[in-house]
């Protein structure tokens, strides 16, 4: 079992946790993804799954669900 | 056929207009909601309608959307 996070802009309320969530969980071998939302800021994105997903994937996901995008350090 | 404005506060994302619209489009007469949307202030909602609605109305169905409100004067 693999926990990553992941930093995501651009969600601003439940809705938006809700989509980008759902999206998440549909990247094989994910079985869970929790979100602590700072609105308008950098949320933070937890990951649980079988095998270790990919950035490129999580953003992939990301650019599905709306205008969400992986903070970039 | 009327048209009334309302100033609602708590919508943040494209989501939460939706939410909004598909809400006040239930209110019996309505016939066009758009939402003039500013994220985290006060947002503009123009209801068009065959006859007026009431405030009263307009309050339920933000609640049912969301966490919504008709903005205080």
């Amino acid at each position: 079992m693999n926990t990553q996070t992941f930093d995501v802009t651009g969600m601003t309320c439940g809705h938006c946790v809700s989509a980008v969530s759902s999206e998440i969980q549909q990247i094989p071998g994910v079985t869970d993804v929790t979100v602590d939302l700072a609105a308008g800021g950098t949320s933070t994105v937890t990951v649980t799954s079988d095998t270790p997903v990919s950035e490129t994937d999580v953003a992939t996901a990301l650019d599905e669900a709306g205008d969400y995008h992986l903070a970039t350090i």
